[in-house]
């Protein structure tokens, strides 16, 4: 309150920053451990305070005006007299002119290890908490973290853990570990300051001295604040209107999703060759509800009545589709409002992504007319909704079959290779999948509410650029997470986020940090590529959770065992060496000759001679130290057993009998095919067929194979770390 | 001289160490900047030359068995006058006891900046010189750089360049930039300390202090010696001797890759299905020569006379390839040396690799025999050699045709896969491949030997585990480099080269960072994976030199700019905007509806009309600022444009007439292709045929394309500079 109030004199006097006595103030209200120190008027008093406090002292010019303080010299440390203090004193008196408002008075804090930490307000995800390596090095060295705020103590004692240089909060050179409660105190108290006070644009306290006790004193804090006249993060609406606006974009969504009519405006005849238009798309793709082509300038299309405008209709429509050009897309807009008709996708493209000034300008003129109808608007500048169980496809060439993945595209060229990637490879169909490019008024956050409450979608994939609302996505995401696991591809993470601000804390923090601590909170998997989304949502999907990160290869060939190592280093798998135990076990029926039963198990016989592949499974299975498993293929060499056949044998026997072995433990299939024969390749074609329709995910090289499995590893491990954790989060889960 | 000797006196005594003042006089020996400093042996010598040094000064014991001197108490710093002096010489006197000789002044350097350097020894490299961020965070922050000795000026200065933190060796919070010649000679003084000393085993110089005049000082040093019975680095032999014994290696090479007659020890009837033995393999791919199988056991293989042994061969011959189980390769090895055959391949396995006692005793007996016979092994545990022009090969399904890429592998799968993988996806054939396993006498450098003076191989690759003599491979890998690019495959990044040592220095070297520093120093171009390698071995061989960083892209569809910018982020290339003056002259032929002109420039109308696209690229390779260019297929949906017959149309221009428009810069394809359609696949097909026959390198994916241009133009670029580098170097180019 009485802070609220200073903050508020120094935003009317045109301040920036608050002085150094408020703002240690400011911190030590939140429980931060600052500097001890009295404000002092006159050389007197001041030699009278450092006498009772002990020597050696420091001394500080105070002033709202005053700033750079070392370099103007108003700091002197390590006074170790009254005289040193009166000198000190008079010498700041001096340098500070008419700025100066006083002298501030500490005891000189020692210590070897230096910290910072601090808070900055991103564009996107709002107020983000920093730490790190501090002193005059913390740029250079940039060994820092992030957490968007609010975080608890136990995300705050995480990002200590994520340091580069985290063994300097251990014990350390004769001196104590880091007093851990007084960091998350630290951490958590920058969080709710940020949450607290918009006014407050940054904080940073550096350096952050930890003493040889562990203990942790901020010696030196500037507090930026927002200017004057700029708004504070935009006000979130009541929780009750905001629930009743989520009620109402998931009515609309679903009635999107499963619409009993569409009207295409801007509806053409279908060409023979080549795109056949949005009208064609639907029509062509079955869809059975009422379909009506909207065009002015012909009274048919194939036979079909057309009407010139949607007041024309028999009745309002679930959705309308509005493919006409850029120009045009604003009349097209207002006759939605005019007919009633409040669900929208604008396919048309020429808008913001254009980047053009008349692309702007237009956009923003259907942003006026979207608010001032009410409108629920998917794009403009996108594919649209794909839901294979509603027959309804805006683009070509996508499968009719119903499945548990949904993806949430701001790309339309993604959208529709996404679903060709995971189709064709992982027999994964989708139950809803929306491109919603520019974003109008339905964004990222908006798709996934909807989808959370959707039956059909047991996965989620999304290809996100940017968010208008990164805090609420951050909550969905953390909420939705884990229940339906969410696997996203961030793309511009070099470019994102990036602003011009004025501490430490906001100058270290790119787009592509803030996105990696987004990661880390919500446990969203993170993926690379389209080709990885798919490889790491079938693992998610097929395969019974990972409960460790221990992993055992079965295969053949050459410079597997060190490949296999290499990689499995490089994804942070484990490798474990077989027990003594298990490999006298093992070589019961495993000859030595041509066989290496370590780990990757190269061992011929097994794949040869498939009753044993059975039993050596089941031993491998019943081991603690075992977590998942892949057999590696090299389809090259096995070719050459009965003309491709054995492939067949093998294929069938992962497909209907190896999961009886496994104890519940997931297995996945990995193939080598390097020789440009069309029979290996039909082998190779026959086996992904065979395990895709079985469910068990089949992947190009020991690479990505252990890359998704680690994905799946470290999403089950975040979701068991996270079912324990603060009930502020957990109320997602409701 | 006198160092040597008090090194070997050092060492006599049992010391593992030497003391800092002979640490420090041997530092300065070299040229390093060590702190002033005298010994003294009373207290009043003492307080007479601190005076004339000037307070305040350092005082510490000095002992050869005094160590850990920070916790014995025996650092005084910060003494500002003759008491003080008096009173920490009578202190350190007590607490050195028996140990104490004497007492070390120093002037208290003072600096804020604290570096670190050093050397050790690596098993396979030899000494390795280190420089990294210094002071008690060296081993938590890892900031620390390798290289392997012996190193010159500009390779000291690149060590600098490449700390994370490189920011604090500039001019600094009002100090001067680091000394960068004291800097260069410290390093390259390190370096030349190391190769006179075989006795030491590590140097830690930590702190070397850097004052706000950005001079360097030593203020302590660790030297630490060779254990006195450990024998000092292989003595290599005198340059003669080795030059006569490469000549002789050359030769063997040479007779085994173009043999007029081959014996098989170890010959068997070759099965109709199924690996048909090496005598089958080799008589299969239609070798010309005399090939003798070798069998006791009968009369003849397919009509063809066997003989019993090797000496009962009629004439001696040009290769001997064992193929017996383990246990019987000592005897087939001693029939070699009594028949006076030499040159030999060892295919069979069950040595040292299996890791068991027996294996390895077999290793050695093999290698003892080996030695007495001055035989020329490749192998054991390995696929041997294969020769499309000596219609020679020792395994099956590799193509016959000759080419410009050489491959050394220490995996025989890897051998076959790579041969397959380059063959199929880029039509590049082989000149010599060599697998040679556990490299009993002949190791990678022997092969690169041969492979420098072998006029039929243009480019070479390697896949390696270890190397017996790392400093060689450097030496010859940086020579041929500059004429035959060479692309290496490091496997087991992660295990090798680890050892205990003692030091800083040492403890933070692992093997990954020293194979590091030899890509650094080498150029050799490092790739993760044997796609990776054959992506970039058709980039280096079929592409002009690349002049620089900076890539334009010519595609469509959704999201490709994003992901380009990604990519290009990812792999160190640039993407730079397009000149307001190109963009106009685009625009002359491209118009703006549907046609982005950026970079990537999505322009749908220059993939449909091709007459368009000559002229595109003309313009874009005649901008400076471009220095190659990637054309980006989505063939999912170029295949809508007459059935397919348009991609044909794009994959002929590109074969036969883009290059005349690309002013003497490099193009490369990337697709992409997703639908789960034969047609696409087979245009996706012809497509690649097409390039592949006209040499233009085609790659799955954007990212394979731009990481092939990337380590492309990184190769050409390290040439460029090496081209002008030190004298020492340039001697390999002869």
């Amino acid at each position: 309150m009485n802070t609220a109030h200073q903050i508020a004199e120094f935003r009317q006097a045109g301040r920036h920053t608050l002085n150094e006595a408020v703002s240690k103030q400011l911190l030590a209200d939140y429980g931060i451990p600052v500097v001890r120190e009295t404000v002092l008027h006159n050389a007197d008093e001041a030699c009278r305070h450092a006498a009772a406090l002990g020597f050696p002292v420091v001394l500080k010019g105070v002033g709202d005006r005053l700033t750079h303080k070392t370099e103007r010299n108003l700091v002197h440390i390590g006074l170790d007299s009254a005289d040193a203090v009166r000198e000190a004193f008079a010498a700041i008196r001096t340098a500070g002119g008419d700025d100066w408002q006083g002298c501030l008075l500490q005891p000189m804090v020692v210590g070897r290890r230096e910290l910072v930490a601090g808070l900055f307000r991103d564009a996107q995800f709002g107020p983000v908490v920093m730490f790190g390596l501090g002193g005059i090095f913390t740029e250079a060295i940039g060994d820092v973290v992030f957490r968007i705020a609010p975080i608890d103590e136990r995300q705050a004692l995480q990002m200590a853990e994520e340091l580069t240089a985290a063994a300097i909060l251990e014990a350390f050179r004769g001196e104590a570990a880091v007093d851990r409660d007084q960091l998350a105190t630290t951490l958590t108290g920058l969080s709710r300051l940020a949450m607290d006070h918009p006014q407050i644009a940054e904080v940073d306290i550096n350096p952050l001295i930890v003493g040889a006790d562990g203990r942790l004193t901020a010696v030196d804090a500037l507090v930026v604040l927002t200017a004057a006249q700029s708004t504070p993060d935009p006000a979130s609406p009541a929780p009750e209107a905001r629930r009743q606006d989520a009620q109402a974009i998931i009515a609309a969504l679903d009635r999107m999703c499963r619409p009993r009519s569409i009207a295409v405006v801007g509806a053409s005849r279908p060409k023979p060759d080549g795109f056949p238009g949005m009208y064609g798309c639907i029509r062509n793709f079955g869809f059975p509800g009422n379909l009506y082509p909207i065009n002015p300038n012909t009274p048919e299309i194939d036979g079909v009545q057309t009407y010139p405008d949607l007041v024309s209709l028999p009745e309002p429509v679930d959705l309308v589709v509005i493919s006409v050009p850029g120009p045009r897309v604003p009349a097209a807009l207002r006759d939605c409002v005019a007919s009633g008709n409040q669900r929208v996708h604008i396919f048309s493209s020429g808008f913001k992504e254009t980047g053009e000034p008349e692309g702007i300008r237009l956009q923003e003129e259907l942003a006026a007319i979207a608010a001032e109808g009410a409108l629920h608007v998917v794009g403009p500048n996108c594919m649209g909704i794909h839901v294979p169980a509603s027959r309804l496809l805006t683009w070509v060439n996508a499968s009719d079959i119903s499945g548990p993945l949904a993806f949430v595209s701001q790309s339309g060229g993604h959208a529709q290779d996404f679903c060709n990637i995971a189709v064709r490879k992982f027999g994964l169909h989708f139950s809803k999948v929306f491109s919603y490019g520019n974003a109008l008024t339905l964004d990222s956050t908006d798709f996934l509410a909807y989808l959370a409450q959707d039956d059909e979608t047991r996965i989620i994939a999304m290809y996100l650029e940017g968010v208008k609302d990164g805090r609420l996505l951050r909550e969905q995401v953390t909420a939705i997470n884990r229940t339906k696991p969410i696997v996203i591809l961030k793309g511009g993470m070099t470019a994102s986020g990036a602003r011009t601000v004025a501490s430490h804390t906001g100058s270290m923090a790119g787009g592509e940090k803030i996105w990696r601590a987004f990661f880390r909170q919500t446990g969203a998997v993170p993926v690379a590529t389209l080709d990885e989304m798919a490889e790491v949502a079938a693992a998610l999907h097929y395969l019974p959770p990972c409960h460790g990160r221990n992993v055992a290869i079965l295969g053949t060939g050459g410079g597997i065992g060190v490949a296999a190592a290499d990689s499995c280093s490089r994804v942070g798998l484990a490798l474990p060496a077989l027990t003594d135990e298990m490999m006298q076990q093992l070589r019961r029926f495993i000859p030595p000759a041509g066989n290496m039963i370590r780990n990757p198990i190269d061992a011929h016989i097994v794949l040869l001679q498939l009753e044993l592949l059975g039993p050596t499974l089941q031993l491998l299975a019943q081991a603690d130290d075992l977590d998942m498993f892949v057999l590696s293929l090299h389809l090259d060499w096995l070719q050459n057993m009965e003309a491709g056949a054995h492939i067949d044998k093998i294929a069938a026997f992962v497909a209907h009998q190896a999961r009886q072995y496994l104890n519940g433990k997931p297995l996945v299939v990995a193939w080598r095919q390097y020789q440009p024969n069309p029979a290996i390749q039909a082998s190779r074609e026959r086996l992904e067929a065979t395990l895709k329709e079985a469910g068990v995910p089949v992947y190009e090289g020991l690479d990505r194979a252990l890359s998704a499995l680690a994905k799946t590893a470290a999403y089950h491990a975040f979701q068991k770390t996270a079912a324990g954790q603060s009930t502020s989060e957990r109320q997602w889960d409701n």
